[in-house]
């Protein structure tokens, strides 16, 4: 047995953990609140942060220009801002966009470097500091060191990562979430799911991130009736909130697999959220990885107390009609991106470029 | 729920991993190696960290001068070498005594304060940085910020924590505790089980952390047969240093309890070894907490396959002839130096004097 195991993020998880943690904001002379348009505000985040800034004499100036799924442009943009504005650290709140923007608004700042070159960069500076304030329960950026952007002339997201893209403190505070509708409660939610899922399936997993991913898989099933009635409690978004921070700190050791390498391309040609693209995908996914993992696949399906495979992508599918119908071309072009990422070789399963096509294709219909 | 998390220790995991990782010890320029005076050469840690500065062109000097449960005097001297030498980070090698002592040192580098100040103290500036290499699998110290002093002015042991008392690096080599006896080995053992058992018993327990806890009491469990028969094989080895690490990734957590606060006068007066001290107190730590915590007693007992307390306190007398008896006096002597531990507080069921000093009594036989 080999493994790392490292938790930088000064993770603080509750209700009201920003008022009561006030003295963490004081990691400069001027913060960056970095955000999208709505999220901060709708969310109450934005109030409790403004308190305590104002409460701690930080000065601060907003940038709330990141757009769903941002891309190098847009986190150019950011940094550019920040630099005008002088900012020493960054505070970045909202959904998985928001956060991943931060991380690279941050490298940016320090570092002398075209905003293509973020992406497998050995970075020389350290970042400005980020404290991460997440509004939705899917992504665990908050605990993580990814920062996943999308790259048009690549046609698909690439993430990059560093010691200093980890941030600082991350407040996880379930009330943020109370606002969020329900499908996109659901969709972040089976993002959560699948970080867990996929963390415990990697080729890197060990015994001790499995003990984490577990214990998220575990919450996100005390969850799943809630989910399917929505009947989404407060107990419910804290549970939500917490197996979110879970995936998170599970997938910052072991990466995602090919469920994340297969869904971005729904997400970049077919603006399905990130989330329900990897829930359309879960099912072949386990289909696939079932012969190598048989012990995990059943732990799964206890956990979630579902009696088959099919089941558990028949609970996936929730909300959703049909999946869309992929024609062959497309099938062959999203293999082909699938195959570029470096997620895809962490699969338990070793798959090449047909397989990943033929998958595409049982899921998504085999449309012309 | 609000929980805290964090482990900012990079813990390097498994055989090999401190020629595997020579990078790690670019802390400096000049290392101070703080030891005891046979645990570092004879479990060939100190061979692999010479060879590793060696190729890193780091220059080295060596304090071995570590006593078993070092009291401030000792940490003191060992903080005049490393300022005369000009060391600007630690390797700290053996068991939980240099370990610890190497955090206390770490703190007097660069604070100038006198070695009582350290216990409660806000430090003002940063530590020296440390590398810790464990030789036992008991005390975790490799991954906690815990530094538990003798202090003879007090008559029992003191902690202090800071976050600059954190490890940066820790490398758990299992192959480092091969040459640990027998006894040595059940003693630290029982440590580790110590540590994981009171973090889920503590009432600063979260469910991330118990998720830690059980993984380690489980993998101890694993062991427990082997122990029991001495056959300590490898794999023991390497199971072993897993729980140690987890138990102590808890308790960074959630400190520990009366267990902890119970047993340090064991130490202190009757010089019985730390991880033994623990195990002796273990059964009636049990009973005492299972009215508060029924369904966390049954889950260890069952984790442990034991029918019934009794039976784990059998377990946890192993190769041990009969507790030592205390005389009334010394009871409560001990019961008010337990009381006036930060642990005692965290236990479960809340008690006062009497009542810890009834258990002593319990225990101990209520000589005259």
């Amino acid at each position: 047995m080999k493994f790392k195991f490292n938790m930088p993020v000064n993770l603080k998880f509750g209700s009201g953990v920003i008022k009561d943690n006030s003295e963490d904001f004081k990691l400069g002379r001027k913060a960056l609140l970095v955000t999208g348009k709505n999220s901060a505000r709708l969310s109450g985040a934005l109030d409790d942060i403004l308190d305590v800034l104002t409460d701690q004499k930080i000065s601060f100036d907003i940038f709330d220009k990141v757009e769903n799924n941002p891309n190098l442009d847009n986190v150019a943009m950011g940094a550019v801002y920040a630099k005008e504005c002088g900012a020493d650290f960054i505070v970045a709140v909202g959904g998985g966009s928001p956060l991943d923007a931060a991380k690279a608004i941050a490298a940016l700042c320090t570092n002398d470097i075209e905003p293509i070159e973020l992406l497998g960069k050995k970075f020389e500076n350290p970042f400005i500091p980020i404290i991460a304030v997440p509004t939705t329960s899917g992504t665990g950026s908050e605990v993580t060191p990814y920062s996943v952007l999308t790259i048009p002339s690549m046609k698909t997201k690439k993430s990059f990562t560093s010691p200093w893209s980890f941030p600082k403190v991350a407040f996880a505070d379930p009330r943020y979430t109370y606002s969020l509708p329900y499908l996109k409660t659901v969709d972040t939610a089976f993002d959560a799911f699948s970080h867990l899922m996929e963390s415990y399936y990697s080729l890197r997993s060990t015994p001790l991130n499995d003990a984490v991913a577990l214990e998220g898989i575990k919450v996100f099933a005390e969850c799943k009736g809630d989910i399917t009635i929505g009947n989404i409690t407060e107990d419910v978004r804290e549970k939500l909130m917490y197996a979110s921070c879970l995936g998170g700190i599970a997938i910052s050791h072991t990466g995602t697999t090919l469920m994340h390498s297969m869904g971005y391309s729904l997400t970049y040609f077919k603006g399905i959220s990130h989330g329900r693209s990897n829930a359309m995908i879960l099912a072949e996914y386990m289909r696939l990885n079932k012969s190598e993992l048989p012990e995990k696949t059943e732990k799964v399906l206890e956990l979630l107390g579902f009696d088959s495979i099919d089941e558990a992508g028949s609970y996936f599918s929730l909300g959703l009609d049909e999946n869309p119908v992929l024609s062959d071309e497309e099938c062959r072009t999203y293999a082909n991106l699938a195959m570029g990422q470096g997620s895809a070789k962490l699969n338990p399963k070793s798959v090449n470029e047909d397989d990943v096509c033929d998958l595409y294709r049982i899921i998504f219909g085999g449309g012309q």
